[in-house]
């Protein structure tokens, strides 16, 4: 037989059990938090037609997109999850009821140039609300709690919620008489973090072409910092003489006096004014989510609302507010710099049932007593010898061995040894239930904080 | 804004929520049991090198992938798991630990020509156990037991794990000296329930051109009948005259006489001569599984033995067992056929709190409160009339509505209104909770016996 060296594609993320093990049970927290906030699991499909996907078009989009044809069709796989969603939401407008809450944890697709880091086929973990008409602010309002919750649920507490409203940007802009460059200003304060005050200023004025007079008016506005309260308050200063910014700031501040209501507490949320989200589509509210000891890393959860979603598809207009967690990148990060919780066990069971000499049927009735006790269990049916049998379970990292020898069984009982610390204890299968499931440690934070 | 008409491609299921939320049901179910046998979660890419996708090639598989160039990459979507699992295994060989268990539950990509019931993107439902070199026959005597703890998942008694061993008809094959026609006897056979014993005949005595004798006695055998013990004794009266038909008998006692202690009772279990299972690599034992009350569903949980899974891509010998389960096509089915149970709650949460003039603050609060208690909760934030807000309940389907109005925030109360009943009571938040996860019937079969 000719063969064919085995690979996978750059950019494609496959990993090995136990690092799956670790992504799978991120995944779990993002439905469960995500499901406990009364969203709807979706899940479109990967293909769709082009002419669909790329009903917007223009730019980075077009030239990374996977597109191809079968038969007559012109075919190509989603690049993000929000574009199936305006084709879902347009296409069974009739059959769903508003506001529509739905998360989606899928696999998008973007041909990018290879690059450490990058992945070319990636998860993302979005929800949306889409109002029909109308929206509630009150929607803006819980995406913090959702977030806050997300984050917790992975084990952290040092991490920030950094909120903005698109109303406030605008109107500020609208007030220096700057309104047709306020996109090109916003992109360009995004980069403050990156590239420092001195310079935004610099690219203010010289590639915005704005009057420096109105540059520092710009910088000494997004210099506004301290606590919520505190910027809040720098904010009234500005107020009555723009409509726009007037409901910004009423916006930001119904976002922010609802944050204990929700149960998100003052130190994992700020009010920043530098935050302006790149893409164009925002309206209102927008996000940011930070690690607190890795800023490094960016935002590792992002998005906003939007004042319509499916232009492209409907004359209905339809409203809403969504976030994003790139979860393969966040996922690629993490587990770069090591802080992937290791105590969470990998392995995939609780307990390997090693029959010693005995006959397969009581090894096979043991483990069937392990698993109704909601252990998961594995029974090991290969004819080794004991030093392979315990080599294997260690490979696997399997916290407890289970041997059953013609002494246990005849005494009705079985030895449970403790990989890790090597303790071994023979008792009756239930003892052994009790005994592992008690031990197991299941429990932790799946990202450590350091 | 020219607008495009939203469409979703055919062959391409796209749910609604309420049925998306059934479909999760039972992938949950089938991650579950997996995992309780040990299994790892793998998550392969759906782009692969078309070249290491096609190294078997040949027939349907070249004509219905989905193939494409992106720069100078020839690349093609899975068509089905096994393929990227045999990839896998060759290339992470040496981390990996033997036998390696794995489960997959992912979309595959076959661009066949569209049809009812036929799906073009398509959940697949896998479980393989590969051995390093060797692999014992207790891994095929679990099998059925984690069928059978599946199928009792998604609620059914009614269906039968039927087994055979591909030894035993290519030893019986080979004792009449038909070993070179085997397969295609196999494949004639395997049409036994579709087209009849007299068909059969016709088409091994013209098609495959046996003699008259020969076929008589290929359907006296396969008309071998009854109880597995039955079964196993006529069995025994063919013993001695072919090593590889006497090795397959001995397999499937071995895996026959463990059934009991692996939890499989004796009625959802069948020794049935006729299977052989279309593809050619199973070389042990193979399984099929039936819907009792629906046998024109067909086969709905396949797999079987083989000797070699990776042989296009490493020489290492590497035997397997495995089964799938076509699950887009399998709900699809169910749904068609009402089999989905309707009783179970489709909702995408399990209380919709709605604010009745009351501010956001104690509805927030109040939502977070329930959810603390392990529900999914939605908090209504819309300025709605009272009917409108009852209205949207009911399209969700909501088990129950939780109001909150000032008369019930000073007696810091809640009423809770049961959706299906009418029925509403008054009480404190607290009471709320436990009140509807006592009343939540979340509980029951996913699929219905009918």
């Amino acid at each position: 037989m000719s063969m064919i060296k085995p690979r996978t594609l750059s950019g494609f993320m496959e990993l090995l059990p136990g690092k799956q093990a670790q992504l799978e049970r991120m995944m779990e927290i993002l439905r469960k938090t995500y499901a406990s906030y009364g969203f709807a699991a979706l899940d479109t499909p990967a293909i769709e037609d082009a002419q669909i996907l790329l009903a917007k078009g223009g730019g980075d989009t077009e030239k990374q997109i996977y597109r191809f044809q079968k038969g007559d069709h012109d075919l190509a796989l989603r690049f993000d999850l929000t574009v199936p969603l305006a084709k879902y939401v347009a296409l069974h407008y009739n059959e769903l009821a508003f506001p529509f809450r739905r998360y989606q944890i899928s696999k998008v697709y973007r041909g990018e140039r290879a690059q450490r880091g990058r992945f070319r086929e990636f998860y993302q973990a979005d929800i949306d609300i889409i109002g029909d008409g109308k929206l509630d602010i009150l929607n803006e309002a819980e995406i913090p709690a959702i977030i806050y919750n997300v984050f917790r649920g992975f084990g952290l507490n040092r991490f920030q919620i950094r909120v903005n409203n698109r109303k406030i940007l605008t109107g500020f802009y609208a007030m220096q008489d700057l309104a047709e460059k306020s996109g090109d200003i916003m992109r360009t304060v995004d980069k403050l973090d990156k590239i420092g005050p001195e310079k935004v200023r610099m690219l203010l004025i010289e590639e915005c072409q704005i009057a420096e007079a109105a540059a520092d008016q710009i910088l000494k506005f997004i210099a506004i910092r301290g606590t919520n309260a505190q910027v809040l308050a720098a904010l009234e200063g500005y107020l009555g003489r723009n409509e726009l910014f007037d409901q910004g700031v009423a916006e930001l501040k119904a976002v922010c006096e609802n944050l204990g209501a929700f149960g998100v507490p003052e130190e994992n949320f700020a009010v920043d004014l530098t935050i302006a989200r790149g893409l164009d589509y925002y309206t209102g509210t927008v996000y940011e989510t930070t690690l607190l000891d890795h800023p490094e890393i960016g935002s590792v959860c992002s998005g906003g609302r939007y004042d319509n979603l499916a232009g492209y598809y409907t004359d209905k207009q339809l409203p809403g507010v969504g976030i994003s967690i790139g979860l393969t990148r966040l996922f690629y990060v993490l587990d770069e710099q090591n802080l992937l919780n290791p105590a969470l066990p990998t392995a995939p069971c609780d307990a390997l049932v090693l029959p010693m000499g005995v006959e397969a049927a009581p090894a096979a009735a043991l483990a069937q007593q392990l698993r109704s006790a909601g252990l998961r269990v594995q029974l090991y049916g290969e004819n080794k010898k004991f030093k392979q049998k315990m080599a294997y379970a260690d490979k696997l990292a399997v916290p407890f061995a289970v041997l059953l020898g013609s002494d246990e069984l005849e005494a009705g009982k079985c030895s449970v040894k403790n990989m890790a610390t090597g303790q071994q204890i023979t008792v009756t299968p239930d003892e052994a239930a009790r005994h592992i499931l008690q031990n197991l440690s299941i429990n932790g934070p799946i990202i450590l904080e350091k």
